[in-house]
């Protein structure tokens, strides 16, 4: 039976984006700021891995205002609430495999 | 709280290092080309990641025979354990968190 870290891809895997799509999963939507503040990021390091995201469909992005306020809106797709769950459950095998030869 | 994602560190949660480290908990070593084939790696890419896994003390790499036929042997450090179990550790959280938001 092949590895389960077969079944992880780097563009859901990767540390910020992992990051960013788990805490997209507890809101409908999120503000850019929020993000940020969330995950302990540069401003240039969280546009980055939302374009990587947005070009992978795996989040929709929205710029609006809010009062005179600009805001812009993050917000999973279905593809990308699909690709979190997938790279869950592979992480979840991993774990169990590395548990099991502890 | 902090989200669990601020605890994951690139040099284990990157994924080929992540399947190394989770391969070598299976076994007190594991030779190259083992390694190689259990994660669907190029001679490179396995050299590469384990090289970094090397530098940061995760790994230790010996090389001798087996016979006539050389070998390369790579094992987990104490160190590389500890790392492995903390990342798990993380990955746990951030998964609760995402099924509680589900």
């Amino acid at each position: 039976m092949s590895h389960p870290a077969l079944r992880l891809d780097d563009t859901v895997h990767q540390r910020v984006r992992l990051g960013i799509l788990a805490v997209l999963s507890e809101a409908k939507r999120a503000d850019f700021s929020y993000l940020r503040e969330a995950l302990n990021l540069t401003d240039g390091n969280l546009s980055r891995h939302i374009q990587v995201l947005e070009e992978a469909g795996l989040v929709r992005v929205e710029k609006g205002f809010e009062g005179r306020r600009p805001r812009t809106w993050v917000e999973a797709t279905r593809r990308g609430r699909d690709a979190l769950q997938a790279e869950l459950g592979a992480l979840r095998d991993l774990i169990s495999r590395v548990d099991h030869a502890g």
